[in-house]
């Protein structure tokens, strides 16, 4: 399937003019055409003006029955056929999002939030023990400051968004808002560090920032505000710093694989593709098979000495001399939930790891006429009880006015590891009903051994998603020695494995030769761990002697 | 003393001239000539152009010696001879604060950002056991959503911060950053709540908000950009929101209490100074000796049905009928810290809490010539692992270039509760050194009961903290039942508890009648626990009949 780069410009905007303005006009007519679609699609779920009572909406959770049928609780698109539409509604149906609004700002709902406090606590323990500290700096930045670093502006210019009015009063002087903070914080840094026993200083802040983009914006994946954490880090060498951006990247892997199921490729970012400002950029790297797209997933960098040239952070080192301090920064960010999605997503709705998931067992009461329906409560409760007293996540869905079938529905919608049933007979043989979201594959247990059995089949779970992906993922990867495979490979939407000479022409020259309706390749990253490059290996592109392995793609 | 209403605007401000459009060109000068005096206190800590390198400043912790001299240690200003430039060094040489490049935004440093997160930790917890979910919304808000309810945006309109601009072009449309959430969150509200069956509605987000105030800007206290959470919940009935209100105020009044050791008063706020929009606030009210100021700790908000009138906010009853939600508010922000601070700090520095210190315990070497400094490490180290496995924040502070006179100063600044020196004579007698910092009471703890002996002595410092810090608020409380003596014990500076008819005219004119350089006063709240009035009592102010017991005062 063909998928439009504009599929994700779905929501109405109120700035098109300024769109306009940023030379993409061409493309607001296509937004224009498929915002009708949209609007259409959302069933009266009316998302330009909010403060209006929308009719009906697409987003099945909570919904009473006049407005949401339960023939009318699947999704109306496919993954496989309208993929940018179908990750629209998944979101929504899923009450993960809720659209805003203000074009490219979204509602993060709780049940999504809660998959973002998970990854919170487990990524802010790890930082603690690697001696790492909160702190909060300003949402603001005043212009001289932002504009030090002549690469980082240039990379942020574009979408920085300023304040220039408060209450009716003009500002004297426009204030930005953070789109990173690498120059709101290296001021005091400066400040700070003066002598070798100031170093290593290691901070870190979980806030929002902004960046006002105007291409494809995409709940999770391409927002102008979202959610991050920043970590900010001087040494007093540059070994101390190489180590820490690749602690960290490890960190990110976890996340990646370890919570969310979604097996990343841990790389170097070419120097077109750095952090501007930097020295090197390290990057974990996502695929979606779905739309043949690399997607970034977190990056750590090493600053070198850039910023501590720009802000002077100086310090004296142990024999009495001035030096430089090395830096790192490194984020991640709401998009790994949105890449989460994505990859696992299925026809039914989302689908959640469970060690992502706040509910990783709901319990659903099958009562038929006639049946000993208090006893089938009794034993739901039961169930969440000694579900919950073992530490899993769970929950009962009691409501007299939805059918099993209708929950089945919406709890498969959100995502939910495993179902349990209880009916009449399941109560007679003293068991339930377990049914996997991830292969629908169903199994009794007994209610003796219940505990170990959930935990093992979450286990199973998690497993067998990150399996799936890898396999979906790998299955994508095609090595490629010439130009011609290339773009064979590129038009079959794959991750491309391709030796190259590491030169920054040549990747621009590869931009320019693949423009196109669904967007340029450029190189994703050059893998950590590097295929051996055999004597005489040449470039697919330029024919000059190749250095390195690296992925190439389209991306998001 | 006297204290001027001008005493915390000392920081520079890139935006007099916004200021001048406010009317407050008055406070220019007055703040120009404190300036200079506040440039001079910081002895070369150059806060106006952070970018630049400063040579030298008041914040003591982890300076070289170059740069901070051991008698270079102390504060400059005495908490009861200039509370405001007391209050200003305290925060920033206690390494809390550091004084930012925008007028009226502070960085939180790790020393108070630790603070914060304990409590969050606490408050988080109990709200997910009353069910509250957390969320997030986005920070921008479109004019016409914003200025929905009338009452509300009155009261905001002045502060709000507009953005205008992206990169280089021009909005469509301004953009509102929030000031709060209710205006932002309510329309989605409308649209999640059909029936019922979606009640109660309870959620809550962890963010940042700005209100671009002129008055006074003081870190923690009063800022443009704050740190806070906003819980927002819609329920069926009224007596479902009265409920949740209080429930949400005892938490208020636990992190007070309970984590800060800071004594509140439960109150309600009068009609003139609840909140913008809502039916009744709720408050904890701390008080300030020192500047005799009382101050809002925290408020809790039911709405009514003022915002679902406005926002279509409308469910179907059990009966099916039409109804309209109940809504509350309610908020405590990083100004919990700042009351902390002016009520136990002292002219040492920052006295914490054990409750909310990071670090609750300090452990100093302190070795003489030809004594055996190895074992004394070693002992130090053993005292941190011994203190550390029992759960107790403790730390060692090894640092060569400190004489252990130097260190103990530090500490003393940043607030540690307890500092446990370690000599040769501890070592021979297997011994410790404990020094309390509220008291100063030194107490010799035998190494082989010393956890038990620790977690005690924090325990009772938590306790006469809150003890002391209450005797002191009490001596403060002056009943009064005539104008006469309200304003006798208003130039007191007391927190004054007076008959009053509760009429908004007579607020009005009490305001009125006391305006003066330090400020009028006002209602600060009228208390939960309300003494008797006997018949016949009288208003202080009107000479109508009295309906409650209020405190008034002046207030930040």
């Amino acid at each position: 399937m063909p998928v439009s780069k504009h599929q994700f410009n779905l929501e109405p905007s109120i700035d098109f003019d300024t769109v306009a303005n940023k030379k993409q006009q061409y493309e607001v007519n296509v937004l224009c055409s498929e915002l009708k679609l949209k609007l259409k699609v959302m069933a009266g779920g009316d998302n330009k003006k909010a403060e209006k009572k929308p009719k009906a909406n697409v987003s099945g959770g909570g919904k009473k029955k006049e407005v949401k049928k339960e023939t009318g609780l699947g999704l109306s698109f496919k993954k496989d056929e309208n993929f940018g539409e179908w990750y629209s509604e998944v979101v929504v149906s899923g009450e993960m999002i809720e659209y805003y609004d203000i074009s490219g700002c979204y509602i993060i709902r709780p049940w999504a939030m809660s998959i973002w406090e998970i990854m919170q606590t487990f990524f802010d323990a790890e930082i603690k023990k690697m001696k790492i500290k909160n702190c909060y700096f300003p949402l603001f930045v005043s212009p001289g400051v932002l504009e030090k670093e002549k690469d980082h502006i240039e990379g942020f210019a574009p979408e920085v968004a300023w304040v220039t009015k408060s209450g009716q009063s003009d500002l004297e002087v426009p204030i930005a808002i953070r789109p990173t903070s690498e120059t709101v914080m290296y001021p005091y840094y400066s400040k700070w560090i003066r002598g070798h026993r100031d170093l290593p200083l290691k901070l870190n802040q979980w806030c929002n920032v902004v960046r006002w983009e105007f291409s494809n914006p995409t709940p999770f994946i391409r927002s102008r505000e979202f959610l991050w954490q920043e970590g900010h880090t001087a040494f007093a060498t540059k070994s101390e710093a190489d180590t820490e951006v690749l602690d960290i990247l490890e960190l990110y892997r976890r996340i990646y694989e370890e919570f969310m199921a979604v097996p990343v490729i841990k790389g170097k970012k070419s120097e077109l593709e750095k952090f501007a400002g930097g020295l090197y950029t390290t990057t974990v790297e996502a695929f979606v098979p779905n739309t043949g797209r690399g997607i970034q997933g977190a990056t750590s960098h090493c600053l070198g000495q850039n910023f501590s040239n720009m802000f002077d952070i100086t310090f004296e080192n142990e024999k009495g001399e001035k030096a430089k301090a090395w830096q790192n920064s490194w984020a991640y960010t709401t998009r790994t939930i949105g890449v989460m999605v994505m990859v696992h997503g299925d026809d039914k709705g989302l689908v959640l790891p469970p060690k992502v998931a706040s509910v990783q067992v709901i319990v659903i009461p099958v009562p038929y006429k006639d049946a000993d329906t208090q006893g089938i409560f009794d034993a739901c409760n039961a169930t969440v009880e000694t579900l919950s007293e073992a530490g899993i996540g769970a929950e009962a869905d009691f409501r007299d006015n939805y059918s099993p079938g209708w929950k089945y529905s919406h709890w498969e919608m959100k995502g939910v590891p495993l179902r349990i049933e209880i009916g009449p007979k399941d109560l007679a043989n003293n068991q339930v009903r377990a049914v996997r979201r991830d292969s629908g594959a169903k199994i009794d247990l007994p209610r003796a051994s219940l505990v170990e059995q959930v935990k093992e089949i979450l286990y199973k779970i998690q497993e067998s998603l990150f399996e799936a992906a890898k396999q979906r993922r790998d299955a994508c990867i095609q090595t490629v020695k010439t130009w011609d495979e290339f773009v064979e490979a590129l038009g079959q939407r794959k991750m491309i494995l391709a030796p190259w000479c590491d030169e920054v022409e040549v990747e621009k020259d590869v931009k320019a030769r693949t423009k196109g309706e669904m967007g340029a390749a450029k190189s994703l990253c050059s893998p950590m761990e590097q295929p051996e490059i055999p004597e005489g290996t040449i470039c697919f592109a330029s024919g000059k002697p190749a250095k390195k392995w690296t992925y190439w793609g389209r991306s998001y």
